[in-house]
């Protein structure tokens, strides 16, 4: 469905549960809350699902929108959520119901019974602007929540996906809202743990493929010296992208014993989520992720050799 | 004169010859070259007087617009400068003959025979795209340079200066090139030197004044230990006003023995102008900076007392 057709469908729902994706970002957290927000607008009941993951960075965007066990939805939509396998726990559940997907992953995996995917989006959000445009006014209540969403997807209008478009969205929102608290918090501020992590990852990083790929890592025992929370660590995946020379910065974070998640940074040579796919995960282009088992040495090898198979020379 | 007063003004003219402000950053170097270019297209002959400051960083920008020694211009203009004494030694001589001034600082000081001015503008870039707007089309030629100044200005549209006007003009440059390669130069490339020099920065940081005031400093001494170039260090002056909990980042940098540029980066409780109009400088209610004689030490005080001095309880 288009953006006509899914402000079309919307308008005639009611009692409606907005689903969320694990560890949940700025953009799936801000595209639902303003979502449901301007279903509330048109006299709706509406509310996200709890995400068990919620950071303290994203939760007050959420807050005002999370349902009580009692609600018994209707209709059931996710927002910037690319497959089954990536909603949380407890929305599983819903995982054959899901009506109405929104999302703008190129490896969107068809699950729900309608989508509005558009790939060429930086942000799930700039979809939901666009839906949201076609259905009530766009209100400050909607508007910060969406400036979170495309503003953490395109790390503040820097990366390769903001277009015009996302400027021309952007302009609309400043219109409503200051974004001054918002863009310090998300952008400007740095805990005095996460600057002297960084310092450590940065003096340990390992350079490969004629210094063309650059490995970060966070061992548990860096988060444990540190003492790091959730928010200190949150994104630090984009200071391997920094390292000039490189153009393909992974980021190897021990979860658990045993267990390591990839991220991926890459320029035109290598598409992250062809290497992270190899991996059994996915993403856009020039950001990717996977989940894999073993320790950070396994995973470094693996990486390593999907990027070496995937990377033009 | 407003910007279709202006933009009339500039129809009129041939012969021009543009100054651009000592240490040249991105807004004064991209809103020249582009008012040159638009200039050029409109069939007039116009140069930007060489800056012997100009780092790597800009060069590319300003190439293909400086002037011979033999051109002797009939008009001449400021673009970004808010003060004669911020002109470049091989500029002061032009200083008393200047036609018109573009500029946003609210501390413009009036030298020019006519100014544009608008303190409102994140950066002059904004007002030059206003005025190229009213006089020609606005080509990737001069797209380029413009959302080099208005992106640089901002820190990426991320600084408390940036407007809605700001992403409706950045929406405009998109239309016309693709910033990709810009952005990853500007915004998201640090040198190995550069990250190391982070740290370090951050590693021996002070705080004061409650935790509310962080100093970093850039001694020649680790400059040269580091082998750093001018790029490598251009902009650290921003990572202060990075540190969680505090509201006022200065940055410190000796500049030769006895010298010292002093950058203030502040929130709302902190006039970075007022502090650096104490030490004899000037700028942004939000970003400001000062030169002042003598020993690190000698400045780490004399910032520290213009900081109690204006700052509220």
């Amino acid at each position: 469905m288009n953006i006509l057709e899914t402000a079309g469908y919307l308008r005639n729902l009611n009692n409606v549960l907005l689903l969320t994706h694990v560890r949940p970002d700025g953009d799936t957290i801000g595209s639902a809350a303003a979502l449901c927000q301007a279903l509330r607008d048109l006299g709706k009941t509406a509310h996200l699902l709890y995400n068990p993951e919620i950071t303290a960075t994203y939760a007050p965007y959420a807050a005002p929108y999370w349902g009580s066990d009692g609600f018994t939805p209707e209709h059931v939509i996710s927002v910037d959520v690319a497959a089954p396998s990536l909603l949380p726990e407890n929305a599983k559940r819903y995982a054959d119901s899901i009506e109405l997907a929104i999302d703008h992953h190129p490896s969107y995996s068809s699950f729900a019974r309608h989508a509005c995917v558009d790939a060429t989006a930086a942000a799930a959000g700039e979809i939901v602007y666009g839906v949201i445009h076609a259905l009530t006014p766009v209100t400050p209540a909607i508007a910060l929540p969406l400036y979170v969403a495309i503003s953490t997807d395109t790390g503040c209008f820097v990366y390769s996906n903001t277009t015009a478009r996302t400027h021309r969205i952007a302009a609309a929102l400043l219109e409503q809202v200051d974004v001054f608290a918002v863009n310090k918090a998300l952008f400007r501020t740095k805990s005095k743990t996460r600057l002297a992590m960084e310092s450590r990852m940065v003096a340990d990083m390992e350079l490969y493929d004629q210094d063309r790929v650059v490995i970060m890592q966070i061992p548990l025992s860096l988060r444990q010296e540190m003492h790091a929370t959730e928010a200190d660590i949150e994104e630090l995946s984009s200071l391997a992208a920094l390292v000039e020379g490189t153009d393909c910065g992974v980021t190897l974070r021990e979860l658990k014993p045993g267990s390591i998640k990839i991220s991926v940074r890459s320029g035109p040579r290598v598409d992250a989520c062809a290497v992270c796919a190899k991996l059994g995960g996915g993403g856009h282009r020039a950001a990717a992720g996977a989940l894999v088992e073993g320790t950070m040495a396994d995973a470094k090898a693996a990486v390593l050799q999907a990027v070496a198979e995937v990377a033009e020379a």
